[in-house]
């Protein structure tokens, strides 16, 4: 990872790291009033003690590189009295961008993902060691020369991999041509491109609530607006209360997630479905379902797709390889009516000229592949192991705590507290004790009882251990919060 | 390419048109009100005579499923009778997205490079057969499972491939960090990536004219304005001019191509460059150096990148392993102040979740490859000879007709006739002829008068035959509007 002072170098590490600041300052990496790491940021980044870092931020405060400011933060001075004209503040302009930042919660998230070892018990993707990593070396490994390219793709992606896509599609109920799917990066890059493409600004979308689009901006940065819906695990969605929302927001679409739903793990019958659909059809509501965890189904199959009863267009469909195969693919597709296709796959021209065709060529593969089924069997079986014994684990652990439903499928328990948490401040402990939480304000902005745990990634003994942590830490949380109401 | 009737099969081929057409009505992905696409389309499509496709259509009508328009256009009119309720008109979404389509031309050009046996006079990329695809195919089936991961991406990037990125650039005199690269999709995606970050909607940007960014909507989707600084092969930018724009319109940013222009081969010179920077710094106006042609000098190694002048920051450098390499893996790059890769990373995430692994570890390992440095100098030999062939072609068949000026590298030949021409006539009489031209109004809509040409693409053979047929279309054309003026 990126430069680390050199133990065995005669230089000291604090002037090691000292001049490795500078450099960064006179080439303008760190640019002037650019804001410095904290110390314990720099300790860790480094791998020293903070001591050596207060020594290394001294010399640069002595030779004018920085300037120590009152509560802590260190900024950039260099370059100011050099020049005579204004300098580029880029900070300005990060703040200029229509593009909202992410949520701090998960910038912060995405980094220490990153950057430390610590138990992930929120994380959307399966363990490393489930992902089929031999099998797709074989398949990169027996590529054959005449068989992929290294051209542009075209606009809807490589028709070989859309072809074998509406194959496996077939075997779900939903029939399709390949000029009606979009090759993608993922189910994100689909929810992007459909925002900048059929929304306009000021749009309103209904979307369940929790949702994980809550914890995206592509339609917030776009200028559209969610409007929830409760959605409760165990109850079946209220056509009536949809149709009060349309009416009252005068909404373009309803955003779905009927099959093992992300954050809640809830599922969707199939009169359900079936009611859906019609209903939408009769309030010119179309659907984006998307259908991420479909094939994670641990104890039955799901009923089909609500694209299966779909025979007027009216539901986009959203599949994507990341969940069961490869996140790091980046290889997802979009099914619906052709127009809509193609203004799509326009717009993914005009962003980023079409996805990796090296991605489209070993996911072609995959698709056409025998291991296809014994890799989704697989995967299924170990799911189902360890969400039954994350299930125990809460037993354990948090049965007077909270309460929870098991998931028939996907990658999430949606655990509710008895109580509301300060989850920000557990967030914060649970890093220094070695775990990273997912608090469900994050798909719900006003929630303050609940937690998106995972099964897929941690491993068993991580899962035990993190779990334990939470607990303790939670319950610590709790004597405190008594006491307080107690003085 | 998808579904073909098949003529060894009982069943006439209207029929099986027939059906094939009311399969994909009935499933709703050509949807009610669609309009159906040109007999002449379907024909080419179906690869079979204009009469059958009469013959299907007339079934089509005769059965309900679509209906004839006045002045030839079909629509999709299955549904209207079946349903009492407004079904989804996708048509009136599809207008509705703040992203604005491509340019009908490029559609159509995105098109036509795709489903045409076309000699493609100006297209961007190099020939299949001057990509690396053999090398290719060894890097991929060398891979290391050890080495590879397919779970998701850091926000930057693989930081192996950063790393590797940033040897690559200490040979331009661009000194960096690992952390302050991104690895993007290709230039196109940075270009967005810093719309939607850095600039607010209605921020005005300096371009050169004719630009290729006139030809993608990145930016005016998110609702930034172009203004053109006019640019001669021949004469060195005026900063003078770019301080006079810079005030007059509040200019954010300006975006340069200072390296075998795109689409004017221009190469900007040391000192223009060296003032360039300083001036920039000076007036506080920030630069983007699209670099994508560096690498494709022909002649002698082009004065070092902007960005090697730049010790304040100012300097955003974007590269890609597109023009050289490889269009279809999607990989490019940007360095920046820490601060701004920062945001430009976290859109990212948000736009896609970053880029393909499998694709960077392709990327990383040819970026530390033996065969890097021999490979362009190959694909430099062969565009030597690629331009210095399409010279003698323009000096045959041309010269009577425009002016052009020889570019030191890249890709382009940006040719200037005498006299303005129809270049929309001129791009469908070229189709159908069998060639595909750039007319110069994609890159400045005002221009009538000039044609980006292209060596890398087409072959000697191609380029000989398509220069011929379209000299002698010009030829046509001039001789007509001589008449007409006689009359």
């Amino acid at each position: 990872m990126d430069w680390k002072p050199n133990r065995y170098e005669e230089k000291p590490l604090y002037k090691q790291i000292t001049d490795y600041m500078k450099r960064k300052i006179e080439r303008g990496e760190w640019g002037y009033d650019t804001k410095i790491p904290s110390q314990r940021y720099l300790a860790s980044w480094f791998n020293v003690n903070r001591s050596t870092i207060v020594s290394a931020l001294q010399n640069l405060i002595a030779e004018g590189y920085v300037e120590g400011e009152y509560g802590g933060g260190t900024k950039v001075t260099y370059g100011k009295w050099e020049k005579q004209s204004p300098l580029p503040n880029w900070t300005a302009y990060i703040e200029k961008g229509s593009h909202y930042p992410n949520q701090p919660f998960i910038q912060k998230i995405n980094q220490y993902e990153f950057e430390k070892d610590l138990i992930r018990l929120g994380t959307g993707e399966l363990s490393a060691d489930l992902l089929p990593k031999k099998l797709f070396q074989q398949l990169m490994s027996s590529a054959d020369e005449t068989d992929f390219h290294l051209g542009y793709s075209e606009p809807k992606g490589d028709v070989q991999l859309r072809e074998a896509i509406s194959k496996r599609l077939r075997e779900k109920g939903i029939y399709t041509t390949p000029s009606s799917i979009l090759i993608v990066s993922g189910a994100l890059q689909a929810i992007q491109l459909l925002s900048l493409s059929l929304l306009e600004r000021s749009a309103r979308i209904l979307v369940e609530r929790p949702s994980y689009l809550y914890s995206v901006n592509a339609l917030q940065s776009a200028g559209i607006k969610l409007i929830g819906i409760e959605r409760s695990m165990n109850k079946p969605l209220s056509i009536e209360k949809v149709e009060q929302l349309k009416n009252r927001f005068d909404l373009s679409l309803f955003y779905v997630n009927p099959t093992f739903h992300n954050p809640t793990g809830a599922l969707m019958g199939e009169d359900e479905r079936k009611a859906l659909v019609e209903n939408s059809i009769r309030m010119g509501l179309p659907i984006i379902e998307d259908s991420a965890y479909e094939d994670l189904w641990i104890d039955e199959k799901p009923p089909l797709p609500l694209k299966s009863y779909d025979k007027s267009g009216q539901v986009l469909y959203l599949g994507t390889m990341s969940k069961l195969v490869s996140p790091g693919l980046r290889i997802g597709w979009v099914v619906g009516q052709e127009g809509v296709i193609e203004r799509l796959a326009d717009t993914k021209m005009q962003t980023d000229y079409g996805s990796s065709t090296v991605s489209q060529y070993v996911a072609r593969r995959w698709m056409l592949s025998e291991k296809y089924e014994e890799h989704g069997a697989y995967v299924r079986k170990m799911l189902k192991k360890r969400r039954d014994f994350m299930q125990f684990l809460l037993e354990c652990y948090f049965s007077h705590l909270a309460t929870w439903t098991i998931p028939k499928g996907g990658f999430y328990i949606w655990v509710v507290f008895h109580f509301p948490l300060n989850f920000d401040k557990l967030f914060k402990k649970g890093v220094e004790k070695g775990i990273l939480i997912a608090p469900g304000h994050i798909y719900d902005r006003l929630d303050r009882t609940s937690l998106r745990l995972s099964y897929s990634y941690a491993s068993l003994e991580e899962m035990d251990k993190g779990l334990r942590i939470l607990a303790e830490l939670i319950e610590k949380e709790v004597l405190m919060q008594k006491k307080e109401n107690k003085l």
